[in-house]
This record gives C-alpha cells, sequence and structure tokens, in this order.
C-alpha cells in the first residue's frame, strides 16, 4: 500500500477519479445512517426492560432502612443506590450523593454554583474578572458547552495515549489563579477512548494550585464500560490519591448508569470529600426537596450490587464489540500504510477517535452527510468547536446495527480517502 | 364563651391552671405526631401504586410520535406529557416543557440562570447591586430560602383572603428597578389556602414593570387540588391575561404531580411564552440532554387526560377532607369565641394557616413540641423565617391519619389557650 503523501500529482489524480466513480457508487444507496451520538442500541435497551417490573405496584416500597420511598425525604439518596453507585465509583458510600437522572446535570449545576456562590466559601467566579478551565482535546462537547456558557475561557490541554499533557496542566494550575477547572473523562475518554496512566492519576492529585477553588472535574462515565473480559483499563482511585497528597478537597468524580440502564432514566452520583459533599447538599436542598427515590429503589433492586452492575455491563459489551470492531477492522483494511488518518483501539467507552490530514475533518464530515452518513460534527470535540487542526473526527458506533456500522464506516473511510486527495492536491498548487 | 381579653387577671389565672392541668395530662400521653410538612398519606400514595404497572418489561415505550423513551431526545418532554400538563395548567401545550421531578427545582434554576445569564438577555442579576423580589406573607418557605440563597432582599407584601395587596405591588413594581420577581402560589395559598380573585389576577397582568426582566413566579402547585366537589376555586389564566395586557412574557407558571403521583417521583412542568421558553430551553440544552422520558410516558399513560387526573384528585380529595375537617372543626368548636385566633377554612391546598395573638405563635409550637406534636416552626411561613407579630403557623394535615390529626388538633388548641393567656397575663404586667 503506497502512502499517499509519496503519491504523484498524476497517480492523486487517477485515484481521485476512481474514488468520485465510487462516491456516485455510495451516493445511488441512498444511506440514512447515525454515527453522531454515544446513543446505546435498542438491543442494550432491552437489556435493562426487565427493571421495570422489579418495583411495580404489588412491591414493598420501602428502602432497607425502613423509609418510604414515595415521599418526601433521602435528600442524598436512598442508603442502597448510594452503596452501589458508590462500589461502581470506588469510593465510600459517605463520600456520594446519588441525584437525579442525569451526571450532566450535576456537571452544570456544580459550575452553576461555583459561578453563584463560589467553592466551600470562595468568592463568587461571577465576582471575578476572568475563570478559565482547562480543556483537554479532543474531549466531550457537553462539557466545553458548560463552560462556555457561563463565559469561562477554555485552554486546550493536549491528550495523549496516557492521559493529559501533564507538565502543562501543572503549569498553567499552578502558575495562573484564574484556572479553576479541568475537565476529565478519566477512563475510556471520550473520544479518544485512552485511560489515564497511574503516573497521571498522580501527578493530577499532586497538582498545587494557585487558586484554591481549583477543582478537577473528574467524570468517570465510562467506569465499567469494558468492551472486552480479557483486556480492561483500571485506573487508580482519584479521590485516595487526592486525601494522600494532602488535597482532599481537589475533585469532584461524576458518573451515571445513562449508559448502563436507559439514558435519560437512570441515576446519576457525585462523589467527593465530606467537606465538598456538605457543601454541595447546602446547596441542594435549596434546590430540592428531593431526587426520584422510586427510580433509585428500581436500580438498587434490579442491578443488587456492584456484581449484578458488571454482569450487566458484560452484555452491553457482547452487544457493542462487534460495532466497534466493523468501524477498527475497516479502518485497518482500508486505510493501514496510507497515511491519511491515524486511530485508537479502545478497550471501553463509546467512541472510536480519527486524527484525518489537517485541514480535512470538516470535508469528510461534510462528504458523509452528501452520502447519507451523518457524523458528530468537525470540531465538536474542542472548545467553541474550533479544531485548529481541522483533524478529529468522533465516530459513535453504539447506536446503528453492526451492519449498518459496516456500511457505514465504508462510506466513511471513502470520504477520507478522498478529501485527503483533495487536500494533497490543493497543497501541491 | 368569654373572649380572652376580655378576661380579669383572676379569671385568666384560674383557666391558667387549669389549662396547666390539661397540658399535663396530654404530656402523659407520650405523644408522636408531625403536622409540620405537606406531605401526602400514606393512602393517597396507594391510590398511585397502579402507575407502577402501566410500563413494564412489555410495554411498547415510544411515544404516540414513535420516539423511544428509554433513549436520549424530547429536551421539551413527550409529546403526550406535555399535552397533560398543559391541559392541567390550562395552557397550550406549546407553551410547556415538561421537566424532571419537581418543580421546585425548575423554580431555583430559572432563579440561577437569572443572576448568570439575567432574562432573556438582560443584565445578569449577580452583577447588579440590588436585586429585590416581593413576597406575599405568609407564604412558603422553600420559595423564600431560594431567594435568600441568592442573596436577593426580599419585601414582605401582605397577603389578604383575594390575594396579596395590589396596591403595594403595583408601588414597588412600577417604581423599584431592582424589584425583578414576586413569589405567588395563586390557587389553595400555601399557606393561607385562599385563592386570587379575577380582579387580583388582572392586576398582576397589567403590572408595569420598572424592570424588563421583572417576571411573576406562578406556582400553581395546587391547580386541580380540591378539597370538595361543591365549592371549586377557580382563577383566571395567568398567560392569557398577560398576553391580552400586551406583558406577554412577564410570568412563569410552574406546576408538578407532586401531590398528585409521588412527591419526589412526579413530573414537572414550566409554562410561560414562546419568548421565555425559547429562552429556557437554550440553558436546559446545556444542562441536560434531556429528563426522565419513562417517568412522562408512565404518567401519561396512567393518567390518560385531564379527565383522568381529575377523578384521581377526587380520590386524594375524598382522603384529605376528613383530615382538614378534623383540624378544622377542633378549631371552631374549642376557640371560636375566644379571640385568641383567626383561620381560613381552605376549599383546596394542603394547609390550614392560624394567626395566634401577636407575640404567641413560638410559644404555641414550642409547646406543642414539648407534647410530641410537631408543627412547621414559627416564622416558616415569613421571609428570613422573621414572623415581624410572630403570628402565623401552619398546619399541614395531610400525613397523619384523621385520628392524629384529630389528637393533634387537640393538643394545639390547648397550647393555643394557654400561650395565650401566659401573653395576656404578661401583658397586664
Amino acid at each position: 500500500m503506497k502512502a499517499y503523501k509519496d503519491m504523484s500529482k498524476e497517480e492523486l489524480l487517477t485515484l481521485k477519479a476512481a474514488l468520485e466513480e465510487e462516491f456516485k457508487e455510495e451516493e445511488a444507496k441512498g444511506h440514512n445512517l447515525n454515527m453522531a451520538r454515544g446513543k446505546p442500541g435498542f438491543s442494550q435497551l432491552d437489556l435493562a426492560m426487565p427493571m421495570l417490573d422489579v418495583v411495580n405496584s404489588t412491591s414493598d416500597m420501602r428502602t432497607v432502612l425502613g423509609n418510604d420511598t414515595r415521599n418526601y425525604g433521602d435528600l442524598d439518596g436512598i442508603g442502597e443506590c448510594r452503596r452501589l453507585m458508590a462500589d461502581m465509583m470506588g469510593v465510600k458510600k459517605d463520600n456520594v450523593v446519588v441525584c437525579g437522572n442525569s451526571s450532566l446535570n450535576i456537571m452544570y449545576d456544580t459550575v452553576s454554583r461555583s459561578m453563584t456562590k463560589g467553592v466551600n466559601g470562595s468568592t463568587p467566579w461571577c465576582k471575578l474578572d476572568k475563570v478559565k478551565f482547562l480543556c483537554p482535546v479532543p474531549g466531550y462537547d457537553r462539557h466545553f458547552a458548560i463552560t462556555e456558557f457561563f463565559g469561562i475561557e477554555m485552554i486546550n490541554i493536549p491528550l495523549y495515549d496516557d492521559g493529559p499533557d501533564m507538565d502543562l496542566v501543572e503549569k498553567y494550575v499552578s502558575e495562573d489563579a484564574a484556572v479553576k477547572g479541568i475537565w476529565c473523562v478519566p477512563k475510556y475518554s471520550n473520544p479518544t477512548g485512552i485511560s489515564y496512566s497511574d503516573e497521571v492519576v498522580k501527578r493530577f492529585a499532586n497538582l498545587k494550585p494557585a487558586a484554591e477553588d481549583f477543582r478537577i472535574y473528574w467524570d468517570n462515565a465510562y467506569c465499567i464500560h469494558h468492551l472486552y473480559d480479557d483486556m480492561q483499563d483500571e485506573i487508580l482511585n482519584i479521590l485516595d490519591e487526592c486525601e494522600k497528597a494532602g488535597n482532599p478537597d481537589m475533585v469532584y468524580i461524576f458518573s451515571s448508569t445513562s449508559k448502563i440502564s436507559f439514558p435519560g432514566s437512570g441515576v446519576s452520583a457525585v462523589a467527593s470529600s465530606q467537606a465538598n459533599i456538605d457543601f454541595i447538599e447546602a446547596q441542594m436542598t435549596i434546590q430540592t426537596i428531593g431526587h426520584d427515590k422510586i427510580n433509585q429503589l428500581r436500580h438498587s433492586r434490579f442491578f443488587k450490587n456492584i456484581d449484578g452492575l458488571k454482569a450487566h455491563m458484560k452484555l452491553h459489551a457482547e452487544l457493542l464489540r462487534p460495532k466497534f470492531e466493523a468501524v477498527l477492522d475497516t479502518l485497518e483494511s482500508e486505510l493501514a500504510g496510507l497515511e491519511i488518518g491515524t486511530w485508537i483501539k479502545p478497550r471501553g467507552g463509546y467512541f472510536v477517535s480519527f486524527d484525518a490530514l489537517p485541514g480535512c475533518a470538516k470535508n469528510i464530515v461534510a462528504k458523509c452527510k452528501a452520502l447519507g452518513v451523518v457524523l458528530t460534527g468537525a470540531g465538536a470535540t474542542f472548545p467553541y468547536g474550533k479544531d485548529p487542526q481541522d483533524s478529529n473526527i468522533r465516530i459513535a458506533p453504539s447506536f446503528p446495527t453492526p451492519e449498518e456500522m459496516a456500511a457505514a464506516s465504508k462510506v466513511f473511510v471513502l470520504c477520507v480517502k478522498l478529501a485527503s486527495v483533495e487536500k494533497l492536491l490543493e497543497d501541491m498548487n
């Protein structure tokens, strides 16, 4: 296989003509495929349907402690659900508050509260001239949307195979008191799929922030979302590491069952130090009388414990693996050696991240769209939607069937090839 | 029955001795009763249990429009649930966004958003020196807690039998641009049980605010919470009236099924003009990917339509009426003519509001507590927990059984009598 960059103009023009022919053929097929969002597929959702039976009109609606889940009370979540989420997040039950249906909402509330009330008594961010967040890139568009919404300046930090560029993180955090946070997806990162190494986690825990109200926003969304039995990433416990390092209050951990039970009808949780939890609850008690405890009961009774959660996620993995492999196999068989793109084979999570030749991502996404294959918008994985290299594309294989993923992947590599040829030819002029 | 105020010192001392005797007798009974919070009773909750069966593992989980409620989507709520809530709130479906499990949370978010982002583009309140809210009193403690939390100055407005003192409301709203809102429970008000007259609603709709970002926070929590079939309060539609008056954006309406299905596991909604809804959704789309649509489906299928809701609330009324009447009968039979307290007989809602002689409320609540009867803290119905008259006490009859309510009411009137005698004697010295 000859690398495109080594081709002559003539070779590229010949290739271009052939690819354009293929493009027309695909166009004629009238595809209608979507790889844009990390939505679980129908078969995954079906796995959780029996959960809807475990709490019914004949159920005892009381918690283990005897509290009626149907009435007000238990602001921090019912005990058995706190236990379940604590075990999933690898923290102590006392450090967990179970919330509503969305960890994104907890993150939003956490930033919003910092704007109006500060962090554990610090100056409210809305009173400051400048607040900045570090954003490992590529990253999760909805994280960046929250900080952008509140007018927080976002600073790109390169994300490597073992985590963010920690030299840069340490420099910013220790030197600039306006830096108040960093968005992290430490395990099976969205979108690259990498997990933070032990060294990276330790360096996080040992940060020496210039700002007392600096916090790590640790979105452990994919903590038990492995794709393989025999290749599972594990990350160090950041809460323990922060405590060891004398920074007990420096991290908020977020997670949810959105991609375990039902997106939108799961339960979410935040874990942190007692001081942070106290501050969060002082706000939460103003915001709500309590979250949906019947749904918490439903989750606790269906999954029973961490082993139940893990067994359920094994079933998810069996459904997701063929979809991921459909993409990865196509990338490998069609693009290897062409030097027009790189990607990481993830061992878990929800995405495959593809780096095209600089300047090609938008064109690839547009071409796919023209063929009826919807991808996440190019740039979405960067703050302000601006990928400085116009290179990164997030592929979400979970929602289509494996067959659809194979068809979509075929379209994708075709568009990568064509956009790359166009770019190389353009660069020659 | 001789009014206490007409008694001589000697008569009062004799009465005091007799009441203290009674007090000891009640003390010996070791009561353990709670009239503090507006929690539905077990029998009310039992009525909604079949709701837990209507969505089960064999259900078609798609909305009428075919959207899968188990997955992401439908940020503004599933169509059938928007219809249900719209009909309940008396507004058009397009003006409604169905949210999570708590209307309090929507109110909190609405104020919080105004702090950080302003109102439809106005200056964020956190950038202003002073923000004020008008608070009809007595009112709902959790409303006041939100505004207090955000450092908003609260101004007491007397609440009469037909609504707030509108002369005062008009004066503040038209003259002071720092006045950004007013908390209202327009129907079966918490705690007095009164409903706003048509004239009051019209005067609200015709306010001429000095502040462009002034809004009416219309918490229609008890919109279908009648106690009687033949005596039902109806209020004018504030959204229509505001539109007619050329103030289409001036009101947010909040409601929920917390006291219809399950507190904490119901659905909530906000209704407003299209411009307001657009602004709310622009924020909501940053905050969450969507609310719990399976629970929305559960509610829609169980209640079916507004008639289903009303039929269900008729069953609630049958359970609540005896409890309210246990309180009201005791107040009537024990206190009429003594001129040591006034109360309103509510036709709906969740509370009986009692006004003791000035300076007696705290003492009454303390005495009740000493006898094992827990009441909402005196002062809770006023901003900052400060009742200037120390007079108002909120009684919540819903949670205890009718028998318990009768026993608790007996304790209550005893404590009212004793505290009143103590006060009158004190005033003589």
